[in-house]
């Protein structure tokens, strides 16, 4: 039986505003995602939130009366509040009609297996959630198996990253590592290391990629430090014709993707294609 | 000789300020930049600020000393000001050390003369800033024309339109026009118009694309519309494996780009690469 919340000062309000700060979300171990797309799509993957807040005026849509279910039946609560509210605590002038608070999940190496995928991204000292958040999107879209962030990178479970991911933080697998852990990791069984460098003479629609790939894309404003690329079996570079000399790291990322999997998947007529 | 301000009252800090928000900046017909790399991106392109504010700390970085000098030799006013006042300016923890208000440019179709590249990036009701700036920024790098921006789309000329653009803003054209005067427009000259649609059968890599390509991308939520995607000469869909059925607009726009840009330049040696 949900319950009703609808006073601003009620303490669990405050509580799950506090989710937006880095800090209290470490502390608690929880983050949110809002939005029924995004819920539905965690909820697809297997994932129910502990809280569930949802808008007096949504309440009988299929898939909030269906959340309402199964987030009761695992223990969870469900909390029916006024726009106001959500608005308080999502901090948006459109709030989402609903908003979950999830348990962090462990983001270890240990939880990569590589067997599973041919396909993973890597990405070093990323700051923008957005980028964050587009890259788990564009994982999910060719077949990656996760997102592997490796030194110090923003909080994946930040809203915006989870809000960027479109859903895709609950399908793709997060691991974060120092490098000093990840390369041993890596080398510790099969992978080919890609590094996507702007000091690389090599087209990266050249080499031939060997699966599982590990394509490695370096921090926004400074790129890959030069001896984690001289770590990686393959150099490449995606030329740019203009005046600048970048593109945005999520960009770099999806080009970089895509052309493994058009690699791996011969345009033989419309048959299905795979990542391996 | 540059003037001071240090005080947070000048009604010049107040009537900046106000250009973070739509309506000023369209009233007054001016926009800002930040940092000195768009800054000095911008220069290279032959645009100048009409007023130049640099912290008092960078008042020796040779690109400041230089956009001094230029900014003052065109009738614009260099204003030498200080961190605290910057911050104020740009609403931000750790602002650029440089700012500059610009002109707005003309954004009618008549600006777009599309034998002068073979690729053109079209987008349609694209709502997120930071999404056109980085098709700004991926249209620089793949040697695009420019961005037509069709029907209601999010102020180009938005703080976060121009940042994401690091620069590109200054180097692509930029149009706006609704549907109704692009496509008598588009079919007035020569040029493709490729429809990107989740709905289309055909694989983004089996078209031929002919110079100049027009490649259209819909909105982040919707998509592109059907009659419009109708209207296209080729329409193709990206692949996606993954659970969700959907890729970030400017990462569709870019996967794309790279496509075309592929299929012009044979990977035979090191040879110079052109988008036509």
């Amino acid at each position: 039986m949900p319950r009703e919340i609808t006073a601003f000062s009620n303490p669990l309000i405050k509580r799950v505003r506090g989710l937006r700060d880095k800090r209290h979300r470490r502390e608690e171990g929880l983050f949110l995602a809002e939005g029924l797309r995004i819920l539905a799509e965690a909820e697809e993957a297997g994932t129910l939130p502990e809280l569930f807040f949802y808008a007096v005026d949504s309440a009988r849509h299929p898939i909030v009366q269906r959340l309402i279910g199964k987030v009761e039946a695992q223990g969870g609560e469900a909390i029916e509040t006024s726009r106001d509210i959500l608005h308080k605590l999502s901090g948006k002038d459109n709030p989402q009609v609903v908003l979950g608070v999830y348990r962090q999940f462990d983001t270890s190496l240990a939880r990569i297996d590589r067997t599973t995928s041919g396909i993973w991204l890597v990405a070093q000292a990323i700051r923008d959630p957005g980028n964050l958040g587009t890259m788990l999107r564009t994982g999910d879209a060719v077949g990656a198996g996760g997102l592997i962030l490796i030194d110090d990178t923003v909080d994946p479970f930040s809203v915006e990253a989870v809000r960027a991911s479109m859903g895709a933080m609950f399908t793709q697998t997060i691991a974060q590592a120092s490098w000093e852990e990840f390369l041993p990791w890596l080398r510790g069984g099969e992978g080919q290391l890609v590094g996507l460098s702007l000091e690389a003479s090599e087209d990266y629609r050249r080499p031939k990629y060997a699966p599982p790939t590990f394509l490695l894309v370096g921090n926004e404003a400074q790129g890959l430090p030069a001896d984690y690329a001289a770590a990686c079996d393959v150099r490449v570079k995606i030329p740019m014709l203009g005046k600048a000399d970048s593109l945005n790291a999520a960009i770099s990322c999806a080009v970089m993707a895509y052309q493994v999997l058009a690699q791996r998947k011969p345009l033989t007529g419309g048959q299905g294609i795979s990542a391996r």
